[in-house]
C-alpha cells in the first residue's frame, strides 16, 4: 500500500471552450488529481468523475485532513481501481467550485466573479473541458471512465460523445435523461436558495457565505440528503429516535434525522458555494444523452466502447430502471454484446454507489481485469 | 342522486380539553360538515377523517365552487359511502385553519390569536375531540370511521383509544407511526416556513399573507408536493416537458414539473394558515399508535372494531408496509378476524387515496356492505 504522492494541480486553457448553448468559456481552468504512473504506452489511464458535490479528490487523505478521498475505498494501491496497475485521472468539473472554472471564478479580464453571468454549462460541455485535459496530459485512449450520480452521466457522455477515447466505461447511478422527479426536488433547492435575502440574487459575500452558511441552501440541501437516502436507510440511521430537549410536547423538539439534516444542510453552503451549486443542478436538470439526436437510441448508436451500466435497487433519485433502459438501448440497437446491467441489491438509496462500495469493489475490479 | 344540502356547521365546547401534552384547550370548537340522515337507531353514523391540508368539507360543491369536496368520488347518494343510507360526518381537525380551534384562533379572554402559544396537540387529541362532537351528536355507537393519511392515523386512533365506537375502522395511505423519511419531508417544510423573514417567529400578518402568500411555506410545500406523488407519476404528469420561454440554456427556465410547484406551493399559504400547517406536522411527525403502551401489539389489543387497512404500491409517504405492519401485529395478538390487508396496485403514489377513487371504491362499497 504506496503513498498516493497527493497534489492538486490545475491545468489552464487559454483557448475557448466553445459550449453546447452557443457561449464560450475563455480562459478556463480545471483542477485534478492523478493516482498512479501514466505507462510508456499511455494506455492505462482511468477518468474518474465526481457527483455533484464532489471534487477532484477521490482518494488518499492529505495531512491533517480527516476525510479521505469520496471514493477512497475504491481507488488505491491494490484496491479495485488499482493505482499500482492504472494511471486515475480525477478532474473537478467545471461549474464547480473547488478549482475548476466556476461562477465564482473571476470573469477575465476583470478580476471580479462571473456570479449570475456565468454561462450555463452542460455535462457535455464539463466532458468537453475534461477531453482537454487528457489531451493535454498526452492521454488519446483511455482504458476506463467511471463515475456516479452526475459523474456516471458524465462517464456516458464521453462514451457517446468521445467514443473512440476508452475501451470501458462505468456508469453508476446515473441516468439517460434526469427525470421530474429528481428535477423536483433540485426545484426545491433552488427555490430555497434563491429566495435566501443573503442570497441578495447572486451578488452576496463569498467569504461571509463559508464562513456563516447560507440558510436557503442548507433547506435546500436537507431536500437533498432526502433524496440521496431511502425510507430503510432513514429507519436504520435514524428511526424514530427523539432528541429534543424540552421533551416530545415541544413545537420545535427535533427528532434524530432532523438533527442529521440541520448538521449536514447546515455545513453544506460552508463548503458548497451556492452560485456552483445553481449551475450543476441546472446541469443535471437538462442533461439528456439523447440531445441532439433522435432517439437515445440514436445516440447510443455512436457507443464503442464497452458500457457496464449500475443500478441500485432504493435508488429514488435515479431510479435502477433508467440505467436498465439504457441497456435495453443498446439491446434494441443489436449492441447487447456491448452492455450489460449490473442490479446492486442494496436498501441504502442514492448513496449507495459512494458508501457501499463493498457492495460493487468485486464486480469493478473485475472489469477492470 | 340528491342534494347533499350543504351546511358548514359548528359545535362549541364550553368545557376543557385535556391534551396529552398535559395542557388544556378551553374553549374549544369545532367545525364539521354531515351528509345523509341520521337514522331513528342513531347507529348509521360514518366518520369520515381528512388530511393534513384538507378540511370538513368532503363531498358535494358549493354554489358559485368550482371545487367539489375532496372525497367527493366516494362520497354521495348512490356512491361506495351512500348518504341514502348513512349519516356521513367530516369534522376539521382541530389545529387546523378551517374553522376548528387552531393556532390562529383567538386564545380566550382575548380575541388575539394563539399562535405560538398554541398548545402542541397530537392525533390522540384531535380524535378525544371528534368524540365529544359525537357525543354532541347523540352518537354513541358509529357504523364506520374512515380515513386517509392523517385521517387514516385518526381512523386508527379511533379504533385504539376508543374500541366501542365503531364497528368499522377503514385506514388508507397511513402508518403506525410516522417514520424518519416523513419527518424529513417535514423538516423542510418547517425550515422553509419558519426561515421565511416575513413568517416573523410565528407574529405574520395574517390577511396579508392569505393574499400574497409567504414564500417559504410555499416552497415547504413543494417538497410536501413531492412527496404526495412518485417518479412515475411525475413522468406521466409532466415527463420532461419544458415551459421556460427563454430557451433550455437559461438559467431560471423551468420544466412543467417546476411550473407545477411553483403554482401548487404558490398558493397553498394563500388557503393554509402556516402556523396550522407547522402545529399538524408536529402532529403527525409525534404520531405513534403505540405511545403509551408497551408495544403495537400492546396498542392492538384493545381493538374491537373490524379493521380495514389500505396500502397503496407507491406511495412514498407512507409506505405500504407500515400499513401491512400493522395487519401482521394483529395476527400476532391472534386477531386476525378482525383485521384485513388490501393491497392497492397503483403507481401514483401517496395521493393515490384522493385522486385514484376508482380503484378502491368498489372494495369501501362492499365493506360497507
Amino acid at each position: 500500500m504506496g503513498d498516493l504522492n497527493l497534489k492538486t494541480k490545475t491545468a489552464q486553457f487559454k483557448n475557448a471552450l466553445y459550449l453546447e448553448s452557443g457561449r464560450i468559456l475563455e480562459p478556463f481552468e480545471i483542477a485534478y488529481e492523478t493516482y498512479g504512473t501514466l505507462n510508456e504506452a499511455r494506455d492505462n489511464a482511468i477518468v474518474v468523475c465526481h457527483a455533484l458535490s464532489g471534487s477532484h479528490h477521490a482518494a488518499g487523505s492529505y495531512k491533517n485532513d480527516k476525510k479521505a478521498g469520496w471514493w477512497d475505498g475504491l481507488i488505491g494501491c491494490g484496491k479495485a481501481i488499482d493505482t499500482d496497475r492504472f494511471f486515475v485521472i480525477c478532474a473537478n468539473a467545471i461549474g464547480s467550485c473547488h478549482g475548476s472554472t466556476g461562477p465564482i471564478s473571476p470573469a477575465y479580464p476583470r478580476l471580479e466573479p462571473y456570479r449570475l453571468k456565468f454561462p450555463v454549462i452542460t455535462i457535455k460541455d464539463m466532458v468537453k473541458a475534461e477531453r482537454l485535459l487528457l489531451d493535454r496530459l498526452g492521454i488519446s485512449r483511455a482504458y476506463a471512465i467511471i463515475g456516479g450520480s452526475m459523474g456516471g452521466m458524465r462517464a456516458l457522455h464521453f462514451a457517446v460523445d468521445y467514443p473512440a477515447l476508452a475501451r470501458l466505461t462505468i456508469a453508476m447511478a446515473a441516468t439517460h435523461a434526469t427525470s421530474p422527479w429528481t428535477i423536483a426536488f433540485n426545484k426545491v433547492a433552488i427555490e430555497a436558495t434563491i429566495n435566501d435575502p443573503s442570497f441578495e440574487n447572486g451578488a452576496y459575500n463569498i467569504e461571509a457565505i463559508r464562513e456563516r452558511g447560507l440558510k436557503g441552501a442548507a433547506i435546500g440541501r436537507m431536500a437533498g440528503h432526502i433524496s440521496f437516502l431511502s425510507p430503510e436507510s432513514m429507519n436504520r440511521k435514524f428511526g424514530r429516535d427523539f432528541v429534543g430537549t424540552e421533551g416530545l410536547f415541544d413545537l420545535f423538539g427535533r427528532f434524530q434525522v432532523e438533527r442529521y439534516l440541520d448538521y449536514n444542510g447546515g455545513n453544506f453552503p460552508r463548503w458548497f458555494d451556492p452560485l456552483s451549486f445553481l449551475y450543476l443542478v441546472k446541469a443535471i436538470n437538462i442533461y439528456d444523452i439523447s440531445r441532439g439526436y433522435d432517439s437515445l437510441e440514436n445516440a447510443l448508436e455512436r457507443v464503442k466502447s464497452r458500457l457496464h451500466l449500475f443500478g441500485f435497487e432504493r435508488d429514488l433519485l435515479f431510479l435502477p430502471q433508467e440505467m436498465r433502459e439504457i441497456d435495453l438501448a443498446m439491446q434494441k440497437i443489436g449492441k447487447s454484446e456491448l452492455s450489460r446491467y449490473y442490479h446492486i441489491d442494496s436498501d441504502y438509496g442514492h448513496d449507495s454507489f459512494l458508501v457501499e462500495i463493498n457492495k460493487f469493489a468485486d464486480i469493478v475490479a473485475d472489469i477492470l481485469r
